[in-house]
């Protein structure tokens, strides 16, 4: 692609349901310009991260897209313009990019970090060696707090996140047991992401029985990607003292009106259970120490990956939208430009 | 009441709704005899808790007690015979005594402990002086974590726990709401124990609404003793990293089948709140320490309350199912031998 144009892809409605890829369109204009301290960044990878769903819902959240503007997007590029004196044309940057072909970048902004293209491929900056293991990191050890011998229960067991949450317990001497859909899927995460044994929700009828027979001794933590159902028997499955990391709600589809589900508050106070909620952000002055765990696991052969790349920005909403389906396997990206370190 | 005989409130069929007189009946044997190391107590007071609901509910719980056993209770009474060196006759012990005129009790047993008469009525050791503080305590303290200048909510805001809930918060410097059911109650809340404001539920047709007039940037505390309804509007006004401790399900009559609710973990995720269950005796250990804070505010003229009690022990049952209607102001006693301290 040669081009001195800026394609981006930009929210015009808000979902009132998983999103589609009818809720966007892409539009031309100018590669932008940058001011003092700024840097613009060519892309190479952007996301597709199961968190937009609430991103451009219609109903409130924590991060939200407004209709006209560029869909926000964890996203990796090569600098090719520089007015900040610590960063060199040629280096390479994850920020806030967007789908779009060039974003500017402010390198002090809190998340945005240079990348060393030696650790691993480019586009695992954006996943084991980026948001979905620092997502895992700081929700399992910072939320959930296992300690070595208790049993961890993981849902999208095989996802980006997943998969990193359950290498990293195994890490710290926990029993890994997944949840997924699919058998290729439960076979992924028992044969390349250590888990001690995975369920697979599609093919059960009383996943409830399932997770008693995983562990029959009940869960010490469940890192919860999904809510739902799921959380409702999981509930019920803890042990005293467990702590639930409540990191994402996939499982639900819409939120207007509120849905209804098991009322739990019993079972937390009988077994004193915690409930918490999290959101990488708010460890965002914490990277680079919890990336250096990261990366020594990466090295050491610890931190097994799957990608799922789509090609061309334009590809973007239909990533998206199949996030939900649970069409991917592993990490979520799409390439914009030619990655140059492949 | 002179007599050689021990009467006991046994549980003859367990609840699968709310307490009612008909679960109980009362026996008569004799007085039971004592072992080495124990005492027997002749008890002055026991106790009518929300939380024994839970204990004779057909539902699984954390305590229970089985059919055709004396009901569980918390009481103090005077030693009338010992065979532990370091109690002697005469001495007020606070233990597990149950619903009965004497009780053989080991003094090491954790949560039992000797009362000093003189720092308040022996009622209170069982109240303000004891359990319903120590709840309070521990659980606003401990697992709430209120930071001065913050804002706590409390439900059964006027009750014994709820009332104590609401001076220590305001003892460490927080602004505090109460919710409570009935005009009297309200202005117990305010008048007496303390709080800010109050909101009657009972009076209002728009809870939310209330709550949100109340704090309108919403609450950092929720000190939840009843669940239900009022939980899932309480999650939805929650400040960002607010703390919701789970002490009681008053509201929920029966957890079987189990009930529904609005599902809460887009609030968890999107706010960062931690939900989590609390259980007095897991703290047990550590009584006699907060009870020495607990005394000075006492003292200090901080902490008021309020007692209900009814007379003679074949009022325990009716006491009990009272609770559940409201109809009692305050720590829920039942005085079973005269009180020689007043």
């Amino acid at each position: 692609m040669t081009q001195d144009k800026n394609r981006r892809v930009i929210l015009t409605t808000r979902a009132s349901g998983l999103p589609t890829p009818e809720l966007f369109t892409i539009i031309e204009d100018s590669i932008p310009t940058i001011e003092d301290d700024q840097i613009l960044l060519k892309n190479i990878y952007v996301s597709a991260d199961p968190g937009m769903k609430g991103w451009i819902s219609k109903a409130k959240n924590y991060a939200s897209v407004e209709t006209g503007a560029t869909m926000s997007s964890f996203g990796v590029g090569v600098v090719i313009k520089s007015q900040n004196s610590n960063v060199n044309e040629g280096d390479y940057f994850v920020g806030n990019t967007g789908w779009q072909d060039y974003s500017v970048i402010n390198p002090d902004d809190p998340g945005t970090r240079k990348v060393n293209p030696s650790v691993g491929p480019l586009s695992t900056s954006l996943g084991v060696l980026g948001h979905s293991a620092l997502t895992a990191y700081f929700g399992l050890l910072e939320i959930g707090q296992p300690l070595a011998g208790e049993t961890v229960l993981v849902s999208t067991a095989a996802g980006s996140v997943g998969s990193a949450v359950g290498q990293i317990a195994n890490i710290k001497g926990c029993r890994t047991i997944g949840i997924t859909g699919g058998k290729e899927k439960a076979r992924l995460c028992t044969e390349e992401f250590g888990y001690d044994s995975a369920i697979d929700y599609k093919s059960t009828q009383d996943l409830e029985k399932e997770l008693k027979g995983a562990s029959p001794n009940g869960y010490d933590v469940y890192y919860d990607n999904v809510g739902g159902r799921t959380l409702d028997i999981v509930t019920g499955l803890m042990k005293q003292n467990g702590r639930i990391v409540i990191c994402g709600t996939a499982a639900t589809e819409e939120w207007l009106p509120p849905p209804t589900g098991m009322r739990l508050e019993r079972q937390v106070l009988i077994n004193r259970l915690q409930i918490k909620g999290f959101i990488l952000f708010d460890f965002r002055e914490r990277y680079e120490d919890a990336l250096s765990d990261i990366y020594q696991w990466f090295n050491d052969g610890k931190m097994n990956y799957r990608e799922d790349i789509s090609e061309g920005l334009e590809k973007a909403p239909n990533a998206l939208s199949g996030l939900y389906r649970g069409e991917n396997t592993g990490r979520c990206l799409i390439r914009v430009h030619p990655d140059p370190t492949l």
